[in-house]
């Protein structure tokens, strides 16, 4: 099964409705998409599971959901305010467009050219020089922009637990190593086209602090890094599909003493879906240091208080959604006839079963109607009895669906259907009865 | 069993670590809270048991989820821009402080005074006339502040639905009566203090417009006012708790012919949880003005477009939450101890089940654990070793968890357990074996 191309997926999501532009209407805004019917089940799907690998299956991690917007001095400390920026130039020349040069730099780098002779690739004007250029969207509480008011929509989720670290500590009867996981929407201003969802104005992340002691700190990190490799994995994501990309030292945050990139091979390119950092106790000393407040967890065997290291598991949640699409497309025939499938895991299709008559007689809605009824109180169901049965298998390939429930005549006389796999095509005769705990079988990763 | 009061709600909500005021070690900002591990639970079921109710178990409503920002023109359509705003007068004496003029003259009007000549609360000095202050938080796309990048975060989700309601016509293969529906944040800059949860600074909707033929609005409104009332009583609100109350005439916005408010007796204040709008084609017949895109449902049989009529019913996750709380929490006695309790519905409770062992010895806590492992991976579960049997239940009490599985040694003689009830406080002897089958059934909330 070749790679899908990014065309291929993109125009698979606006046919079916499941991700497009947003504010279609007004002519749109750069990199921003809504997420239509069958697009919000998936991304929901994805993370209810990472609720449940990571927080409702351990009893070592706590749920959190701190405010998008936080104290200013939030991001003073966590260094996003000074140092959260891209290098801006603008042309000189007859366009004025505004680029990032580091992008530039690349670009002629990889053409050969010398990058530091960069010019607008638009017009080959000249650049100004380059200005930092902070990520971080901006607006003010209150009626006046007066001293004290700028506030900064949250980069990332993470530091909102790191605020909330001590108070959680007190109440949720938790010792290191313990983690701390929310999942949330973040902003960051790019100027930069992206490709599809894979960088957006606004974004959900699926974050985890894990707080640990400092000489466990490599132990966890290697966990970590394993663990949430193979959480990928338990989606139904190829694994060739997938690698563990450790951070030269160069690449590497200041206060990291290692990063490892989940990645996935999107249309033939390796990039991130997810960091894992060992992330020292930079972020607990800087948020002590600037609200003056002791962060340390106290030892009551020892009585000694310290700042525990923390690991992270950042995870995108588009960008998952965006390999899921991408590994579970695919394009057959059956019948001499081409059909799109998407291929995904049970666990994570918009719609697990299909119900649909063979006739739109002969009592065939109506019974199909009644199983529907049942089905869908325990998974997300749909019922279709639009278009001869073939089209209406193609329409549930299309997005994924494993399985259809057929009801026809041999139903009414012996109480069974045909339950049909998307994959294999088969075609197997099941009864009605205790039909729900079959499927819901099936579909549920209690792996 | 007496009204809470607020104050014993948000004690509760602090002590246990359910909701408590967001960047607090900086001091805080107001109106803005974070919800920790039982409260982001309990903020999750709601909001899945309206996805189930709203989405899930019906065919005739779609889900979206829409972008935080949106085209600007968006809000020029909507009537946000113009009039979406508070009175605001200032200080002229000594305070300088800001106020809402429609506040204060209400509250001048509740003491008997003369609204028209109200004067600074805080320090008797006189108010300079009033300005119109928006209440839309505004940021920045892009390095500049330049014509056209300035942008909105969204005050209410239902826009983005009417912005896509073409788009999802076009896959969704629905046609009016239907509904797109979504959960979502939405920001708006309230300068008047709130009453905990109950209006903050960014909060959470659950928004469905459901999209009629012009003939059926009434019809319709009247059965989403009814529809929604019932869904908080099957939440678990005391019916005597919650009301529909009519708009007066004069409280009607222009364009709606009808809206009801679900209201819930707040500590002895009716105050709105939700309302219920039948908004005619008011924002359709705008945003068809603003895009020059022609918004209309073409009618396959009769060939004719027309503009649907729009039936809204919005709800606010965390005035939910706060009712939901409110009505649950309750005092009593046992044993001549004091107990507080939340008398939550299991199927919104936090955390379903809590196993315990009664020793910690003699195999109690191995047994446990195994029932622990299994019970987690079908509903929230929580172990607990620390402290006699009594405190053990009351923790779990005071955070409402409908269930108790305690192992003792008549387990590992008969594999039994006892399951204690909350509220009745009954211990009745249940097996292990299905036991996992046995409580989902009691903790679902399938009606």
């Amino acid at each position: 099964m070749p790679a899908a191309t990014l065309d291929e997926v993109v125009a698979l999501c606006k046919r079916r409705g499941l991700i497009f532009p947003a504010s279609e209407i007004y002519g749109g805004i750069a990199n921003t998409y809504d997420y239509g019917h069958y697009g919000v089940l998936l991304k929901r799907n994805v993370s209810d599971l990472w609720w449940k690998a990571m927080i409702q299956e351990r009893d070592d991690i706590v749920a959190l959901d701190s405010a998008i917007i936080q104290h200013p001095r939030t991001w003073e400390a966590s260094g996003h305010l000074a140092g959260f920026s891209d290098p801006l130039v603008q042309c000189l020349g007859k366009c004025k467009r505004r680029f990032r040069l580091d992008t530039l730099q690349e670009e002629a780098e990889a053409r050969g050219e010398d990058p530091e002779t960069v010019k607008c690739p638009v017009c080959g004007g000249d650049l100004t020089e380059p200005r930092a250029f902070n990520l971080m969207f901006q607006t003010t509480i209150g009626p006046v922009q007066e001293d004290g008011s700028t506030v900064f929509l949250r980069p990332e989720t993470a530091q909102g637990i790191f605020l909330d670290f001590k108070t959680t500590l007190s109440f949720a009867r938790k010792k290191p190593p313990f983690g701390i996981a929310q999942i949330g929407k973040s902003f960051r201003n790019e100027i930069t086209p992206a490709n599809f969802i894979f960088r957006t104005l606004e974004f959900e992340q699926m974050e985890m602090e894990f707080f640990v002691p400092p000489d466990e700190a490599q132990q966890w990190y290697e966990y970590w890094c394993q663990e949430r490799l193979n959480w990928y994995t338990r989606l139904g994501i190829r694994s060739e599909n997938l690698r563990l990309r450790p951070h030269d030292p160069e690449e590497l945050s200041h206060y990291s003493s290692g990063t490892s990139d989940v990645e996935y091979l999107y249309a033939g390119t390796w990039r991130e879906l997810e960091g894992v950092a060992n992330r020292g106790n930079f972020d607990l000393t800087q948020h002590s240091e600037y609200s003056g407040k002791n962060l340390e967890y106290k030892d009551p065997q020892t009585g000694e208080g310290y700042l525990p290291h923390v690991i992270e598991p950042a995870a995108g949640l588009g960008r998952t959604v965006l390999a899921l699409l991408c590994d579970a497309y695919d394009e057959d025939e059956i019948g001499g006839e081409k059909r799109t499938v998407l291929r995904l895991h049970p666990s994570v299709a918009p719609v697990k079963v299909a119900v649909l008559p063979l006739l739109r007689k002969d009592g065939h809605p109506e019974k199909a109607r009644e199983i529907y009824l049942e089905l869908r109180k325990r998974m997300s169901t749909e019922y279709d009895e639009g278009g001869n049965i073939g089209k209406r298998y193609r329409r549930q390939d299309e997005i994924g669906t494993p399985y259809a429930v057929t009801v026809d005549h041999q139903t009414l006389e012996d109480g069974t259907v045909t339950l049909r796999d998307r994959d294999s095509l088969t075609q197997e005769r099941i009864p009605v009865e205790g039909i729900a705990d079959e499927l819901e079988g099936r579909v549920t990763n209690r792996t």
